[in-house]
């Protein structure tokens, strides 16, 4: 059977857990937390499976969800949805990613994607005959870079990938970043699928600017949304998109025909507890004190690094200690001092030589000390 | 945006699930329960919620589930299927039947389909860029037809899905159709999805011969299973695929991006769920009590029809009653004496003049019994 994907292999996430486990280590590779969903959440769930909750939803989503969907954007945002016509509830955020994708892309078309990316977009665009184009972010500061995307649009550029606040680098686009983004996008022919997993986790009282914000952007945007990174619970893959009417259109019909509905009970749990905007808008600090807590250890150590603006997640570099590839190194450390981490250099399509790595701080405070007790011995 | 499938309309499930509920009819057309799923079950996934399972799961699936569903294949057809490479859990049937055309069909192939057939086959070709190509069932016996389908193959022929116990006709294909099957397809370069959710609802004493229980057919088979139907939780979407390692390899490339992994606290409880043979051995005949439960009412109708073999339909013809078209007398019912099913043309590309209905037995007794009653008035 010749592959479809021929130069896909085992996910970095998967190798990095798995040796994790295999070798005891402390994981701070893989995004997701190590302590369990509020219990508050789960009696919700209990309640609607209990109900009878449990056949199939509406293809688009159980209607309480996606009206408390539409509340919490208009509410956050001052964007409106339509919960009828433009809030689809997905199987994560990766099926809201690849429909969307699925929904945009044709043979020939070209997709510009800022590296370093999240794994998932260049597959799904192969997938769909198109042509990924890298447009390169480098550190410490991570900022789109205009005159290169200027550059790299064509006539066949019919999609452009957004990730913020971004995975792995930790950046938060400005209102900047999206003016000039829409300057570049408005006459032109060019979607947009925004990544906004991580829109609850920015710190320092910094603003968090979703695509929709801009309205030149909103209404070519497909805004893919997840409970699993504001809720704690990366494994219940519930998400949702968010797009105009017509693009919506088209979106479900990819969904209907992937997935075709998402898990009931959980839906039915997850309107209610949306209801409660605490919920999500508690999530800042409780990570900003995490990010604090592990970035404090580390300054006592020779890794260097900017702040993490959002997500979970803190890039260092080692640049000073050891010029190992990241990969290598990245291996060397779960190894030796216990410790799992990504390297950053797999979000590049082509790069060896990298000395990055990703920490996932999503970890309870005793997890995170052990850490960086292990890492200041580097 | 120019659409990605222009011919897709809002599903019949969706629209009859909605006309019932608009009109208060006995919904008998989408096929789910109207029954709760076991509270055992129920318990175990609030034990798993509770015990902290809300994380990703790995990609191909939790290993306790597939474990289990290696052993309970390896016991109830006698093939064994490797755990760790040939068995993964998706997002119900629908993610496995998308995910496993997707693997193999490029543009230009061509994929045979059984009509009448279940509406998310085509799309997922069209998508891929392959060509639909059908070979006609007809009623009462839904037969498959060697000859056409023999006629039909060609060197582009790349795929072949069959569905047994057959959604909507409710025939089980017989160990004589695999082996014709197996006779065209040995010395071609042609894979199949057998798309196998209503395994355990055969009746009759009837054998089931799954794909896999004939060598020939097993090792170019995705066989595509569904939770769902087998332990009343269709809106759970947790499915499976099994597959030959060679082909299993690149079937998770693409589960893996398209969602790459499965709600975890039900996979922890299925797992466990699984281990009593007994909660899906009794399937069968719990499903045909209900479907003799409604066939001796509609004895007493004007509706004339064969029992199903298989699945929770049964189909009936109309013909001696009125010479509407199916679609027409589905709403007409549905308004008029409030007994909501799905009209059998629609499961077929082009068909305008069918006179058949599929109502859904998997109901309480009560809802069978009312859902008669009105039925004999015709
Ligand atoms: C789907 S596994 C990857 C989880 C994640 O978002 C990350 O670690 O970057
Ligand atoms: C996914 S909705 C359709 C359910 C079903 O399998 C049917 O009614 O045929």
């Amino acid at each position: 059977l010749p592959s479809k994907l021929p130069t896909v292999g085992t996910t970095i996430f998967t190798v990095m857990s798995k040796l994790a486990a295999d070798t005891g280590a402390l994981n701070l590779s893989q995004g997701f937390p190590n302590f369990n969903t509020d219990a508050k959440l789960l009696d919700l769930v209990e309640k609607a499976m209990r109900q009878g909750h449990n056949q199939y939803a509406p293809m688009p989503g159980v209607p309480v969800l996606r009206e408390a969907i539409a509340r919490k954007t208009s509410e956050v945002y001052g964007v409106n949805y339509h919960p009828d016509f433009e809030v689809t509830v997905t199987t994560g955020a990766t099926e809201a990613i690849f429909a969307a994708i699925t929904t945009v892309v044709r043979p020939g078309d070209e997709v510009l994607i800022f590296e370093p990316a999240y794994d998932s977009y260049v597959p799904a665009i192969d997938l769909n005959g198109g042509t990924p184009v890298y447009v390169t972010m480098t550190p410490p500061d991570y900022a789109p870079d205009w005159a290169q995307v200027r550059e790299k649009i064509t006539d066949r550029t019919r999609l452009i990938i957004v990730n913020t606040p971004q995975n792995p680098t930790g950046r938060v686009w400005t209102a900047g970043d999206l003016a000039q983004l829409a300057d570049l996008v408005r006459d032109r022919d060019i979607y947009l699928v925004a990544d906004e997993v991580y829109e609850h986790i920015v710190f320092d009282g910094r603003a968090y600017h979703s695509l929709m914000s801009n309205p030149t952007l909103q209404e070519r945007t497909f805004i893919c949304g997840s409970f699993g990174k504001t809720f704690h619970t990366t494994g219940w893959k519930i998400g949702y998109c968010l797009a105009p009417k017509e693009l919506t259109a088209e979106f479900r019909k990819i969904h209907q025909f992937v997935t075709f509905s998402v898990m009931t009970p959980m839906q039915v749990a997850l309107a209610e507890y949306l209801q409660e905007p605490e919920h999500y808008l508690s999530l800042s600090a409780f990570y900003q004190r995490k990010r604090d807590l592990f970035a404090d250890i580390l300054t006592a150590s020779r890794f260097r690094f900017k702040l993490a603006e959002g997500t979970f997640f803190q890039t260092v570099s080692y640049a000073d200690i050891t010029d190992e590839p990241d990969y290598d190194l990245a291996i060397r450390l779960t190894h030796e001092i216990g410790v799992a981490a990504i390297p950053v250099s797999v979000f590049y399509h082509n790069l060896d030589d990298y000395r990055i790595l990703r920490f996932c701080f999503a970890k309870d405070d005793e997890m995170l000390l052990r850490a960086g007790e292990r890492l200041i011995k580097l």
